[in-house]
């Protein structure tokens, strides 16, 4: 009784900083073989600021999720509130969407990145530090070959109303060309059944920047006669240079950083 | 000793649903005057996920915070975590500053907002709902004619920074001209001592846009020879548009949303 009194009152007194305090359990199912540090600050500030800054771009070319903040992000990406973010962008999206005059033509295009956007790298990440450890392309590519990632629901709820409105839909992803066929298989497995382009890198296309390379694939879009009137991408990478778009949507990542 | 051993256990495993409850006490404190929503959630959606949607720049042209998160709002406002995340961006920006080489002939110039980025008009909007009673341009200017606005503490370290480091102060703000007398020695008593322009809204400016006025004025300031290293702001409306400046930051402001 009086256990259930003091949980009663701890939950209507809870300060804002009880937001930074990660609860590890589901993180040590998902990862027992390393551990995670427990501190909610990094270089004294909260791991929470961190996010907000990075997910705002005032924080750039990070290479990883700082150590002290791990455990946070492993926390939000596996908890609720990832699912709630994604699905605030989302309805708004789809608000957007609805409100538009699609042309007959069939030339109103939206533009979707793929990794943190349409796929998700979550059963990686979660194996990997959740962005805390350093990037090995060995394995990601891997993992990626495994054609196994499922869809992130909020963002493929939007590519189904944008197709019911129609809109057509084109991929522009950093992956490159050799993994076109396991790329669109595992599209099409978890429910992205269509498109009129799934654009990847090419070889000269290496060493290019995501900003650079992104932005002249949907200038060539444009060029071809499309409108892109939405785009929506994890990365700033996806949403900033030029034709971004009438509308530029931004998924929350806290995981890791293209520029 | 029962009740101690639960409060710790409930520290340990607090969901990140507890994120979402705001504390009541502080609010209505300050505004006992008004009934204020306990409910969390918009639309279905948690008030963390409409806040992060609006700092990101997803959600777009909102005129007042939702009613349901009035509370959620004042106590971010108030509490610890508005000011963590102001610093996360202040310390971005100063590390950024320390990196540019600045130049000798006094043209490398920072463009900082006023209101919510220099002085913070949280004294008002404690008073006013937080941003979720509509905006009444009378009663907040005669707070702002009072003059008594307190500086933004994490804006005032990064200004006395970049003073440091050489680089000039330019301020920029949707203030028309005839707050400027006022706007001044505000801005001198909390602890904004200098500067080489302060550009209020002329009568030619009135029915511009934010974006279109900042960019026009800025635009002055690349052609009259100056290079903007830096621009802060808590609305994108101070970030977007043309010459924004080698780099900006975006402070945040969940209370109201200038286009």
């Amino acid at each position: 009784m009086l256990a259930l009194l003091s949980f009663l009152l701890v939950l209507s007194t809870a300060p804002p900083s009880l937001c930074d305090r990660p609860p590890f359990r589901v993180i040590h199912l998902l990862r027992p073989q390393t551990g995670s540090s427990d501190g909610p600050n990094v270089h004294g500030l909260s791991c929470l600021s961190w996010r907000l800054a990075v997910e705002t771009d005032n924080i750039r070319d990070w290479d990883t999720v700082p150590m002290e903040c791990e455990a946070y992000v492993g926390n939000y990406m596996l908890g609720h509130q990832y699912r709630k973010d994604s699905a605030a962008v989302a309805d708004e999206a789809i608000a957007y969407a609805k409100g538009l005059e699609v042309g007959r033509d069939g030339k109103d295009v939206w533009v979707f990145d793929i990794d943190e956007t349409s796929l998700s790298n979550l059963p990686y990440y979660a194996k990997h530090g959740f962005g805390a450890e350093a990037y090995n392309s060995t394995s990601f590519n891997a993992w990626v070959l495994e054609g196994k990632q499922p869809a992130l629901p909020e963002t493929l709820r939007l590519y189904k109303e944008v197709l019911r409105l129609g809109i057509k839909v084109v991929f522009i992803t950093g992956r490159t060309k050799d993994q076109t066929r396991v790329t669109g298989a595992n599209l099409k497995n978890v429910g992205f059944h269509t498109w009129i382009k799934l654009i990847l890198k090419g070889s000269s296309d290496s060493g290019k920047t995501a900003v650079v390379y992104k932005s002249e694939r949907r200038t060539k879009l444009v060029e071809s006669g499309y409108r892109i009137v939405g785009n929506i991408g994890d990365q700033w990478s996806d949403l900033l240079g030029t034709n971004t778009g009438n509308r530029t949507f931004k998924l929350p990542d806290p995981m890791y950083y293209i520029s």
